[in-house]
């Protein structure tokens, strides 16, 4: 692990007492306020995968953003709700001058061999390198990645006989390179934009509220992967009053699907 | 509504003291182990639709299943984590002799007219009125919903050029009728059996660990769905070391997305 890279720098944390964190905000993953929430998610688990008393690796953490990340340090509480034989649920909470900005709960077991099979295979796409590198450059988060999209690029214009899709299949993994674990799958999960720049030409006010990940891959499946590029693709089912919903899922090159996400994510009109 | 239904009496709750509330489990509400997940989720979000503070509906709501809900009475403590202008994050904790058997986190907004866009159209199927009721009564929960299955149904023996599908959709409605309102909303959309069921033959050990629904609907969509049938379907991207991913939709009978919900399942082998 590139121990030195700046998202492993944006998601450390020190001890500071049983079940207690503290953290500091990168400009590097700066959003348009406060963080990436790929990276505070990731920051949040992070506590977890760190705890002395920690079961297992992860399967499901939901993470709720609950007011704006400001600039600077934050507290993290991971507290135990419940630990089974093989199981474990987790309570986090990130403070910031008393008060919470996100909370997230999180599922972890040991897991052991059964019935593997894969219902959704990838979609086929063009290989990564045959597809142009997008240069955005919008907010500092977005330059810790490389994107290189086959189709539903945000807040572009739509030809006139194109239907309104909310679909974006791409390619994607850190920039620098960096080998896949548990907290850069965590965050890459969180790349997809916010599904009504497809619908919409221009910026719209818009976040994720709540982001749900599964992660299918195991340890030694994230390790076979290494840092080669993810094929993401992310979808909303429907957009209304105020609120939609996004279901995404991340593949490895190869076909193996690593990741499901769900998210709702506020749109202001 | 009916107040006086076996739904509303399993989900109700007395308020104790603030952010405290206390209920039981039902005999008609009974699954293998424990209540039918649905019906805890619902019940959690009772507490928080009863909470003098509450603001706005649900939008998301998230409930972890941490350990077995004895037979009996538990506690449900709701507490605000996060109150905004128009947004409002919940923090559920059911318990049972002080111990922690649900954690869930609950995200309410007030709702405004904006864009409105549904992009996953429901999937054809027959008038439920033209497909039999399944008569399921293993569980006692199963009866207080009329099934009544389009194709996918759990542990039927697979015709011999089928291929493995992990795939249900069928209509489904409160047994009585009752109409519909977010708390069997909430329950509904637990109704669909872990989709290993839909691969094996045979009965497997198996049990959501945590189960997200976003709520499409506002309110006034479902005071218009009344007491009709909904078209669920639900399917699974992976299944993999004990745990599979279940992605399920719930349509109105005339096609409009009222909640999609997301899944971790536990299965055994």
């Amino acid at each position: 692990m590139s121990s030195h890279s700046l998202f492993d720098q944006a998601v450390a944390l020190s001890a500071v007492s049983p079940n207690l964190y503290t953290g500091a905000t990168s400009d590097a993953f700066a959003n348009m306020v406060g963080p990436f929430g790929g990276l505070t998610a990731a920051t949040l688990l992070n506590a977890v995968l760190q705890h002395p008393d920690r079961l297992g690796d992860p399967v499901s953490l939901t993470v709720n953003f609950a007011g704006p990340v400001g600039d600077g340090p934050f507290e993290v509480e991971a507290t135990p709700l419940r630990t089974n034989r093989s199981t474990q649920h987790w309570l986090l909470l990130q403070k910031q001058n008393g008060e919470i900005v996100t909370s997230a709960t999180a599922f972890f077991a040991t897991r052991r061999e059964t019935l593997s099979e894969q219902q959704l295979a990838a979609p086929s796409a063009p290989a990564a390198e045959t597809l142009p590198a997008v240069a955005v450059s919008i907010r500092n988060w977005f330059k810790q990645y490389e994107f290189r999209f086959v189709h539903g690029v945000p807040l572009t214009p739509r030809q006139a006989d194109q239907a309104a899709d909310t679909e974006s299949l791409l390619w994607v993994r850190d920039k620098p390179e960096r080998p896949l674990d548990y907290l850069s799958l965590t965050a890459l999960g969180d790349v997809f934009a916010p599904r009504i720049f497809l619908l919409r030409e221009n910026f719209t006010p818009s976040g994720t509220v709540s982001m749900t990940h599964y992660f299918h891959a195991t340890s030694d499946e994230l390790a076979r992967v290494g840092s080669g590029y993810l094929l993401g693709q992310a979808k909303a089912s429907r957009l209304h009053s105020n609120y939609a919903d996004q279901i995404a899922h991340l593949w490895s090159a190869d076909g193996l699907l690593l990741l499901t996400s769900t998210q709702s994510v506020y749109f202001k009109e």
